[in-house]
């Protein structure tokens, strides 16, 4: 599949807004942020980022396919810890230069450090003169990721 | 309030990860994205950005503050509109590169099209040799931008 028929040309502000093409806005570094969300519970679940070839292998295979920005190579979410991402609906928002995917979290979580979502914890603003402090939002750990991620 | 007093400096992973201090990550251009979300309802409303004096005046004011990349200067949701949006909670993730904020969208809607979401669309694969398409995933207009964003 050729990247150039996958997505459509960016056209004017009506059309973006308003049109029936699928025309997403890639970054400086040629990226666009994917917010993954449960798809039956709306729980936030992690925010990645693709490139046109990962937003392409997505849509193809209907599972989560990011861009690594630090290891600097596709990310195929769930290939090491079979926590899998299948994908409900994508959506894209006014300016389609953001986009929200709805999935079926296969496994126990979508987050590295055990849990379900990456959003764990809340920011609580501090008193005069303090920093602001996290508080975890329950739930805990869902999963070991040592035995998850670990090296065998 | 100066701002160094309210994030605490990024800390090792383990800190980052799972200690209770809140030290956001600022990407090169000074931006942490945040994604908007319906406190009560769990839809997504929209996916903007922060810069470390917006996010200070947010958790200053509880109403949601971004940096308009587009305009380059500070946004304060509904200013014009009246569509504020009260933060009822904010979240970080694993490595706090990323918000969400839970809010109560005041007014008619997030979006500056007219409508309650940014994201109203939803894409649909092509087949062989066509273009993905986008979908309007219903709700529609709920308020009119001319009369709400029109020049007096």
């Amino acid at each position: 599949m050729d990247t150039q028929n996958v997505f459509a040309p960016r056209g004017g502000k009506a059309e973006i807004e308003e049109g029936a093409d699928f025309a997403p806005k890639f970054d400086a570094d040629g990226l666009i942020p994917a917010m993954a969300m449960d798809a039956t519970t709306k729980e936030p679940l992690m925010l990645a980022y693709m490139n046109e070839e990962s937003l392409r292998r997505t849509l193809e295979i209907g599972e989560a396919v990011y861009w690594s920005r630090s290891r600097k190579e596709f990310w195929h979410k769930g290939a090491t810890s079979g926590h899998i991402q299948k994908v409900v609906e994508i959506r894209t928002d006014c300016d389609q230069d953001a986009l929200v995917l709805m999935v079926e979290q296969i496994g126990a979580g979508a987050c590295h450090t055990g849990r379900n979502s990456c959003f764990y914890r809340k920011v609580v603003a501090g008193t005069a003169g303090e920093t602001a402090k996290l508080e975890q939002t329950g739930g805990g750990k869902s999963f070991d990721p040592a035995a998850v991620y670990g090296k065998h």
